[in-house]
């Protein structure tokens, strides 16, 4: 019965086993006195010190952190898979049965769909909590036992002094013999490990196979551990059976495992039948214990029952309690977004455990910590001129060779795909836009034109070459304005341009070699929901305007109506063909020749036919289109640089911005659109660039490993963008209005995805229909109504500049913004303005550690999340890449 | 400072004080020790024995039900409104501050934001419920306390021994002060109640109105009590002092509670200051005990200190426990839709006691208990002729004049309103289809004025006059294809569809004349998705293919083509105005003289240019047609008599199909549309028609009461979409791609609303993405996708035989589908057939009781609820009530 082989006897410590594992507790009934106070300690089994300088339980002292200690070559503990076997068919058909699996969530066997539910957060009920206490309490526990295989392990479980000599075998060959699996390897055919006999060789075989087959095996990082909990109903036992045991060296127990993982613990809870599901749900009990981080950190340390006791005490000291009445015992809880921090719970030594995804930083946290006004290394100023961008060149000179090694892998393609179709599509829209705005001589084909050059040399020369150009949003409003101003003063319009060109492009440089990018720490979410506002308005404004403009050109024909039963259309050189884009016939030819378009040369004319001074005058919009660029530019990249995209080359603000002033230069000679990042695009292509472990535990979010940070996929998407103009023939076709109502979208999308349109629409909501979000929480209702009050003030008198003459100078309200902002510190305190808006650098001192605390909302309607917080500017108007981007959701 | 006045001194029972009230307990330190089995009973004070034969905490006998026990007079137990008061300030400027609240779900006061928090799910953590239990158990538990007064009570509770004189005064007039509640009846701006000493008569006066005026009171049932917490901490204690308190009679205690209720409960749970936020979570563990509807039960009714903790115990015996690794115990759960039901839990005295919206049904309860195919007592077999039709007018009767005095409430008038859009919309779209199916003749005109005549004829004259009758779903598709026929027959078509309609009459009285409404259950949900498919795709193809007619007819003109340049226009008698609803001017004349349209008269020809034999050959298609509409008219029929809508003046099954029978005759003798009963616009009009409790707590959907039976507002609307002829020179101007439009959308939203689509779905779904639905969990996913395998010939079959000439024997298909549906019993399991479609009559008593039990799934995501699961077919071409149902939703 008892054949004790095989590496037993090769093992040198074999005979230290009746020392560790003699010890055995006396088995009682465990009734229903629940917990009951381990105030005096037992006798315990005393296991074999571990390497560790047992701290106990307790909370050890602080020790190297996560990053530090995997430098310092301090190891992990691993990962651990936790599996359910019950014992079914008593008194019949005694069979081990897997009937649920762990290593975040919960993972039940549906036995009538035969399949494995989906991951859910375990809900367990207090009394089997009890009474798993009660039984190890009472039961033999083994900490550090140094078996080598399942029967060694068998045998010293076994040694029980309640049971009889014929018990212990008859216990024995039912726990040697092999439990099924389900198994998912064999495809749609539903597949269990068979009960029937085998021969030996097949015994030891098929299993072994099936468990390396294991799909979920590939799902686990290297190293991880197996827990296995064996419960249920064993009639001839007069008593219950309950045993724990921490093996010295994880051991793969045969077919125990449906994974062939070594097995670390082993809990056995064996028992007479008692009603309810009694064992079944005391073996879920020890299994989401065992699941549980901090448990496992303690039980890994644990010397003595003491130890063990006092972590499952810990365990229930931090459960989460939903009374009855409300809440359905039943109900399945999907794996929430955020897990509790386990910086808070856990001892430092376990920090992290589980990579940067199990403890996933909330919205408030990650705001507090990360948003995008905490100070990077790349924003300090070092006081020489042109300092930052001599830094930044250093910085990512290094890196230039692997910018292009590290493209070589597939992802890069399907990011080449997705982002070239984000940029067309862009291209086409603001370049139709452009064209109408301006005269007909551009238009689509120099928007891809001006895209396709500027984009690629940005991704050859900038310092982050993740970002994506493009012509849209603030600066497009400011060269309409600008055309329009031309147009008033009866200007020669593109030499006038060029010489604004020339003038941001030096104060551009002005900016770049004072560091001036420290100072994008001012511009709060205030300043960017005023913006972004304005912005879309003027879109929708536009777009509705211009759609009604189409009706009045061209009515409706009524059958009442004087023209109505002959409608006759002449669609010449006038006005009647602007419904589609223009590219005249002869234009084609012109694109195969490779545009410049007819009348004007490959260069704009320096003065053309303005009078000399307007090249000095331009200086005076050029400064507001200054600020305007500065501001879009560097907050973009800011986003883009965030901490926690984990970006290993280092960013380049100054010689982003360096970059820009360089292109705003070549694309006024040449006359094409003007150009600055765009950030949703950009975010897109982060995002399809995003290395991920393949390694993860169900229900769990992949971990974010890092981006693919190299320039080739810009580039290859920007010669796409410039080859796409042999496109045109087809882009023509394309109806205005399709593109007017592509801006009216943008527009609404752009206002109801800012905090600003959420706290106006509660200016009308009853106070009990208003959704769960946080700010209400921590401001009073009055202070929200009266800080978006003022921003709707401000707004109006935004939009009544821009609808006088003095449009053009509207960059400059931007800083009237801030300095709204400023004044408003005396109006709201500090903990107010850090939920209505963020905080300016001299306030972030001035508020206490605890206010800065996160806080979760369970709810998914609370809207109130990262999408909301992250570049509210920047997320609109910058085209089409809006829905599909991940990282801006 | 005891001056014991009042009531106190008039009621006769206050010599019982000193007896019932002086057992105290000694107050001992409550330590970490945890839960104590309360094994050994204390000495306890005895209350005055309750009315009820005091049944202990154990589930009593059963007793009435709750209906019943309405009827006999018996009252149920009160709702609780439960507060908890928090000593805040310690220790310079002591006050009692309202801080949280309880019905069903709690609210939090937010401090810093100064407004209640929404209603969510009480979390707990369990040290927090052991340190209240020990607390309870070493402190002063008074059951039956005669205090008339918060003065008495305060006095009663203060009588420790441990407590000094001198603290005993501190505490008696700490207790006295009134407590501080946030007051939202101020509108906008936050008001607490003043700290400041006042004057006596301002003391009584003020408090008092601020707790009349809260708007919470209204919402609280009539006969609600009320029960305070108070928990702080207090310097000048020793040890803590714990008291629980029931009051014999439920008394107003002065401004203790925000609402003016009479207080039935009191705990106070004082003590030094200890670490973290001991008493806070404390006083919110004994708040979420008292809100529990067993634990109410139990300690209205318990007679010691042994029943109280045994309600504490049962309460922590059913708690959910949630791992703390993997929820976030800060996060807030929104209050669940279903609620767990109260029925398993509670005594049956107990039972419903908050209504039927507390223990709401589950989907899967509501299926199984209440599905379409619940005997209903209405389709119980007679035996004989006109044996139903005979026994719905007796029933009916009675309610005719009520069925008018039951609509004089505002809300018909908003129902009104509400049913009249969809109607007129349903009959813009169907009469403008039916108009184009047909010929010119008809139209949107037809469609207004036949809805209108066969709409309220149905309302007067049916069985469940709730119904809104319409010409809409198969009954269209089959008069469509009636209508091709007749043309490839070169037959006139107006005399010979009277003919169907006379036919169809006849076999619908010889239905009605059987009794065969009763045979409705074989129609389950596989034939119901396999018809509501076809009819989908039928109108997909149809309003696909008009569109792409369309564009070859206008062809879009291209700049390169031969008449760009010059487009003429003619619309002129011919087919070019197709564009258009055809309503030459000469009609509008018409409608106001009251259409016929020009050439033809009020009535049909009974022959026109027809042979007389084809009268009799109509009997075929008639027999079709009919059993389309004895489909159609009871399914819909009994989905809208349904149990959960509690209909009070039962349903008429056979007289509805008796009415349509005659409407059939009518509108075929008119020439109008056909009309048929609307399963969605039916639903909505019930829907709006809901009376509800106002008295709701926080969180809790309002109480479902009833519907308000009555024929006036479904007359009302039908006699306004009479009147809405006159808007006929408006709805002209409706282009038929608008139609087509909307037929497009109905059927994907049809399509897409079935869970055939979710299946087929899964079918290209790898298992780790399919949604959590519940049939997965119970049935092996091949057999899951063999049965939607069958489901996908089924419909392909259908098509083939719909594309050929055979299509109009469609209806035959219908009774195939039934046929394929009894071959499929011999393919799978009752139990699958449960989950995958519903069961045939016999199949019901071959399943246990065991596999008819209800599970949730908490994920939003399980759409596999209500929605899919009644009436699949008749949601679906029912016209645009669809989205705005919420009965269908």
């Amino acid at each position: 019965m008892q054949p004790v082989r095989g590496p037993l006897a090769s093992e040198p410590q074999t005979v230290l086993v009746p020392r560790f594992c003699a010890s055995l507790m006396e088995m009682k009934l465990p009734g229903q006195e629940g917990f009951e106070a381990s105030s005096a300690p037992r006798t315990i089994p005393s296991g074999e010190l571990d390497s560790n300088p047992g701290p106990g339980t307790g909370p050890s002292p602080d020790g190297p952190s996560d990053t530090e200690s995997k430098e310092l070559g301090v190891p992990k503990d691993p990962l651990l898979f936790i599996q359910l076997n019950e014992l079914l068919g008593w008194p019949q058909a005694l069979e081990w049965r897997e009937t649920g699996r762990w290593v975040l969530f919960e993972e039940k066997l549906e036995v009538a769909a035969g399949r494995w539910s989906a991951p859910h957060v375990p809900t367990l009920v207090l009394p089997s909590l009890q009474k798993l206490r009660s039984l190890l309490a009472e039961g033999l526990v083994l900490l550090d036992c140094p078996a080598q295989s399942l029967l060694e392990l068998v045998e010293q479980v076994t040694r029980v002094e309640s049971l009889s000599p014929e018990l212990r075998g008859q216990l024995q060959a039912l726990l040697l013999q092999r439990p099924q699996h389900y198994n998912q390897t064999t495809g749609t055919r539903p597949c269990w490990g068979s009960t029937l006999p085998r021969k030996a060789s097949d015994n030891e075989e098929a299993p072994l196979r099936e468990q390396y087959q294991n799909p979920l095996r590939q799902k686990l990082p290297p190293g991880a551990e197996a827990g296995t909990v064996l419960a249920g109903e064993l009639g001839f036992l007069a008593q219950p059976l309950g045993a724990f045991v921490r093996l010295r060296d994880p051991v793969v127990l045969g077919s125990l495992t449906e994974v062939s993982l070594p097995s670390r613990f082993f809990c056995l809870l064996l028992g007479p039948p008692m009603l309810g599901k009694g064992y079944h749900e005391m073996g879920r009990a020890a299994a989401v214990l065992l699941s549980d981080p901090q448990f496992q950190w303690s039980v890994r340390r644990a010397s003595n029952l003491h130890d063990l006791l006092a972590a499952l005490d810990a365990f229930l000291e931090e459960v989460t309690v939903l009374p009855p009445g409300r809440w359905d015992p039943t109900a399945r809880i999907p794996p929430p977004k955020c897990l509790p921090s386990q910086h808070k719970r856990l001892p430092s030594q376990q920090r992290e455990i589980r990579g940067p995804s199990g403890p996933r930083l909330t919205s408030a946290e990650d705001r507090h910590h990360h948003g995008p006004h905490a100070p990077s290394p790349e924003l300090q100023r070092t006081g020489r001129l042109f300092g930052g961008l001599i830094q930044d060149v250093r910085r990512k000179a290094p890196w230039y060779l692997s910018d292009f090694l590290d493209a070589l892998h597939l992802q890069c393609f399907s990011a080449v795909l997705y982002i070239y179709l984000a940029t067309v599509t862009n291209a086409i829209t603001f370049g139709g836009l452009l064209g109408d705005a301006t005269d007909g001589a551009q238009g689509v084909l120099e928007s891809f034109l001006g895209t396709a050059v500027a984009g690629a040399a940005f991704c050859l020369m900038a310092g982050q070459p993740l970002t994506i150009l493009s012509s849209t949003g603030p600066v497009l409003v400011f060269e309409r304005l600008l055309f329009s101003f031309s147009r008033d003063y009866s200007l020669d319009y593109l030499p006038f341009r060029l010489w604004v060109g020339i003038w941001v492009a030096t104060f551009c440089l002005v900016l770049v070699a004072t560091e001036a990018s420290v100072l994008v720490r001012y511009f709060t979410r205030f300043t960017e929901e005023g913006f972004c506002a304005l912005i879309s308005l003027i879109f929708i404004y536009d777009a509705v305007g211009k759609m009604l403009n189409l009706t009045h050109t061209y009515p409706i024909q009524k059958p009442g109506s004087s023209a109505y039963g002959c409608l006759c259309q002449y669609p010449g050189p006038g006005g009647n063909d602007s419904q589609w884009i223009r590219t005249r016939p002869k234009d084609r030819d012109d694109i195969v020749s490779m545009p410049t378009l007819p009348g004007r040369g490959w260069l704009v004319s320096p003065f053309g036919t303005n009078p000399w001074w307007w090249s000095v005058a331009a200086a005076l919009p050029a400064l507001l289109l200054s600020i305007l660029i500065f501001m879009d530019q560097q907050i973009t990249a800011v986003i883009l640089n965030r901490v926690e995209y984990r970006l290993q080359k280092g960013a380049g603000f100054h010689l982003d911005l360096f970059c820009v002033a360089v292109l705003m230069l070549l694309t006024s000679v040449l006359g094409l659109p003007w150009y600055v990042s765009a950030t949703v695009i950009s975010l897109a292509h982060m995002d399809s660039l995003r290395r991920e472990s393949r390694a993860c535990a169900p229900g769990e979010l992949p971990n974010f490993l890092g981006i693919r940070e190299q320039r080739l996929t810009g580039l290859v998407v920007f010669i796409l963008t410039g080859a796409s103009i042999f496109l045109a023939p087809v882009l023509k076709f394309i109806p205005m209005p399709v593109l007017y109502g592509i801006f009216l979208y943008m527009g609404v999308a752009a206002l109801s995805s800012i905090q600003f349109t959420k706290r106006v629409k509660l200016l009308l909501m009853p106070a009990k229909h208003q959704p769960d979000l946080l700010l209400l929480r921590h401001v009073p209702l009055t202070r929200v109504h009266l800080f978006t009050a003022i921003q709707l003030v401000c707004l109006g008198l935004l939009w009544i500049i821009k609808s006088t003459p003095a449009a053009i100078i509207f960059p400059l309200m931007l800083l009237g913004l801030v300095g709204v902002r400023k004044a408003l510190e005396r109006v709201f305190s500090p903990q107010e303005l850090l939920w209505l808006d963020e905080l300016m650098p001299e306030e972030e001192r001035s508020i206490p550690e605890k206010g800065l605390e996160p806080e979760h909302s369970f709810s998914g309607s609370d809207s109130d999340d990262v999408s909301s917080r992250l570049g509210p500017l920047r997320r609109m108007c910058q085209g089409l890449g809006e829905r599909s981007c991940p990282g801006a959701k």
